[in-house]
């Protein structure tokens, strides 16, 4: 399940109720923090970094022996979360899927992902096509990073960049924006938010020239615009192209 | 506001918050009606297609005049949705933004994406790396469509397709299924929801050969795999790489 970007008011209704229906919460213990308020009376089993692939296998046992098991995911499960995690498991270990004997009846939990959080503050930056890459080399060679980042700018999609930066990671982000660079002007608006709805919250609107300026973490997401994208007043967004369009609404052009 | 994908359950609490706060509600027909159990007692103005701009001025003007009002979209009001249509025309009449006298208070509210909702229905595709398309050229060139799917094929990103189909758009995803098929096998896993989370929700997981004999409406999302992307016991999901990584969970390895 997902847990949205991190304030309990960004928890869908039904993650709530499966929350309270669980005897066993696992996840990552930022993340195990995050829904604290949530977890009384549970059973439950917080890890490190690095832990993915146990915590999906000790999920997948404690279920299959019956209990009822959430496995929390921040954002959405899906989006770079610990549901394919399970699934790779679960084809690894040649596990059916269903709720018959000896099968796992999984269900994945949509989440609001970090990537909708930040843009919402930033505005409206992802309103026309876009790609989400993320800048982490741990299991993803960097060659192949690099192309997908080169081939979306050309494709001018907007750009949502996850993991800018980590411990041992500091040089990724320049480089990314030197790639974006080559097919973007710098004038381009770039938004930076770290920790998007968690306390510390930071919502940053620049421009490509000087996003590198801009101090970021793991838990910080970029968007970068697309030829069309432009700020206003503060915020950032990319038109879906209604006024160019239709113009400005006429008086015969009411519903 | 986004209401998410369709399902009451999907909601999360502040948009449940600040639609009970409401005292305008704006929207289209029927993303106005999958709010419908919510909406007692509130003034609504629901208009059709392409009555976009109409309803952000309408929403616009009612904010300005001191009501409280919520424009929804389905699933996030920035992707493909109305937060950028407002930020458009508040750019055009040079509208500041704030809580001040002649200013519009906005605040976007982030919802389920229906990507991320059909998404999690098909296993768990968008685990790494992956671009949301639109097919819809009403307001965006063909010729600029086909580039981007082009280049984001290329770049063995997920590709996630909005609005494959339409009245008066027959073929267009069965180009858009060509052009990939230039950088992907027949075998790549597509999976393809419709009306997720909605009445007469369909979900199929096939193959890139074989999505064009899938029904598609407006109201579907297609999920094409990239390379890594695999299908076990019906479902569909991209791997992170873990399994590469680390292999099996050795004994010595445990959290």
């Amino acid at each position: 399940m997902g847990l949205g970007p991190g304030s309990p008011d960004c928890l869908t209704g039904e993650v709530r109720d499966a929350l309270s229906q669980a005897q066993v919460v696992i996840g990552y213990k930022a993340y195990v923090e995050l829904a604290a308020s949530l977890l009384e009376g549970k059973e439950v089993h917080a890890s490190g970094m690095t832990r993915e692939l146990d915590r999906a296998g000790q999920a997948m046992d404690l279920a299959l022996a019956g209990r009822r098991v959430v496995l929390v995911s921040s954002g959405d499960p899906g989006v770079y979360g610990m549901a394919a995690v399970v699934l790779e498991l679960a084809a690894a270990r040649g596990l059916e899927l269903g709720g018959q004997a000896g099968q796992l009846d999984l269900r994945v939990l949509p989440g609001v992902p970090a990537a909708m959080a930040a843009a919402a503050l930033l505005g409206a930056p992802l309103a026309h096509d876009f790609a989400c890459i993320s800048l982490s080399d741990r299991l993803t060679p960097w060659e192949l990073i690099e192309r997908r980042l080169d081939l979306a700018a050309q494709a001018d999609l907007v750009l949502v960049i996850y993991n800018p930066k980590s411990k041992g990671r500091a040089w990724q982000l320049g480089r990314a924006l030197e790639i974006i660079a080559v097919h973007r002007g710098p004038s381009t608006p770039v938004g930076v938010v770290g920790k998007a709805r968690r306390e510390g919250q930071r919502v940053t609107v620049t421009d490509l020239a000087r996003a590198e300026g801009v101090p970021v973490d793991m838990q910080t997401i970029l968007v970068v615009g697309n030829s069309q994208s432009f700020v206003h007043a503060g915020r950032m967004a990319t038109p879906r192209g209604y006024l160019g369009k239709y113009g400005h609404p006429q008086p015969d052009d009411k519903a």
